[in-house]
């Protein structure tokens, strides 16, 4: 658990959750603690999902992944416990008595966006459509990316806002932003993996098309992806400058997004 | 998931909720949807124990297991949501605002008996020892069974009597009901592995001995774990019978474990 979760990463999702409390008004702090959860959440889904039966990756945030270093029984008891303790932070934390409405319905939010309807159908639909072996059209890699990533990056959002007593039309607003971001997130790491090298990636490169996966360039060209990235990152902006004080930090994220190297 | 969760089973744990709310004084229907999540809960745990890289078991509740069923991939997923929707469960109901502050210590709770410090940390003790391959002794066999399935049983009657309104006297009882009903359970579990056939088990029999696996009869013999067993089963009754109402079914339902032959 330790090994994965301090292997690096880029904490987008702990990130995103106290930028969205700040946006709205709120404090990191009672943000914190909940925010580390998401980051337990995405880490336990990236060891699963490099389990042979799965992506079957060996490297992960440039060093061996899980299952490599410890063996699939341990890489998948760590992902289990990750989970466990990703929700149970957000059951436990802020622990003063006021939020406990609002870690109830931070909480419903998060399994919404990890479960079924969410980051797993998601998985089952990308494992599908790799069997099928049939070529990717947009609809299809939208679909897959909005629940496989997209979902917990905008509950990431929701969780900053909620925990921060925002208003509903803030959390709409934080949800409209997180939706773009994620798509050009996820536009982004498909581009990554087309462009770029393992030595900067911390994971190979190349992976995606040698496996026939669902991804933006195989569906639509590596030109129309990146006009595609330029639009959701516009989007997420203009989202974002519509909250109290330009949306603090947001707009600056959404950029990075697109600019990041890895 | 349907699959597995209406393979069958005992539906132990969410029994022990409804009989624990009800020995409280508490009502069911408020129980129904969090003794449910503990199934899902329990039966994501099979579902990954069962994997070829934990137990490697084929057969389940007398039907193939997932993994052979649907591959590893699915069955990893499949688990995966089940901990999540458990989870998911025990946080979204009873959904009235009066429960809030209690669903936040349910699961607080259920967090704790199946995490780290709990049923994943006696799963990581269990493939320890095997890999020691060292001879059992008591000490280390209770340390095990006590997290791997002990832990979840004691936080199903904390499910039940929290989501009660039950004050901490009562809470302790059913805890401490619990804690001998686990170790009851877990010590017929081993003895029917030794005594019972794969037909009346629904499993494969005799697996523990040759897999040289941490049980009670190999660690004392099975006339000694036969009188642990009525010991427990005796400490559980005990326990009940001090709760309002003689403490409803629960005393019958520490008979049954010691009795059942599945």
């Amino acid at each position: 658990m330790r090994y994965s979760v301090f292997a690096g990463g880029k904490r987008l999702r702990p990130i995103l959750a106290l930028a969205a409390a700040e946006a709205v008004g709120g404090e990191r702090a009672p943000v914190l603690e909940p925010a580390s959860g998401l980051e337990l959440i995405h880490t336990y889904s990236l060891i699963h999902d490099d389990l042979p039966a799965l992506d079957d990756d060996a490297i992960r945030r440039g060093a061996p992944s899980c299952h490599v270093a410890f063996g699939e029984a341990v890489a998948i008891l760590a992902g289990d416990a990750l989970l466990t303790h990703g929700l149970g932070a957000l059951a436990r934390y802020p622990e003063e008595e006021i939020y406990n409405a609002l870690k109830v319905r931070a909480l419903a939010a998060v399994v919404d966006a990890i479960g079924t309807a969410g980051m797993i159908g998601g998985q089952i639909a990308d494992l599908e459509a790799e069997s099928a072996g049939a070529a990717p059209d947009l609809a299809l890699v939208r679909l897959i990316h909005e629940n496989k990533t997209g979902r917990l990056i905008r509950a990431s959002l929701a969780v900053g806002g909620i925990l921060s007593f925002a208003d509903e039309a803030h959390l709409q607003r934080l949800d409209a932003y997180g939706r773009a971001v994620g798509l050009a997130f996820q536009i982004k790491d498909d581009l990554l993996d087309v462009e770029s090298d393992a030595g900067t990636l911390g994971k190979p490169a190349g992976k995606d098309a040698a496996a026939g996966k669902a991804t933006f360039p195989a569906a639509v060209g590596v030109e129309r992806s990146r006009a595609m990235l330029r639009e959701s990152v516009a989007e997420a902006v203009a989202e974002a400058r519509g909250l109290p004080g330009s949306g603090g930090r947001l707009p600056e994220l959404a950029e990075f997004v697109a600019r990041r190297i890895s």
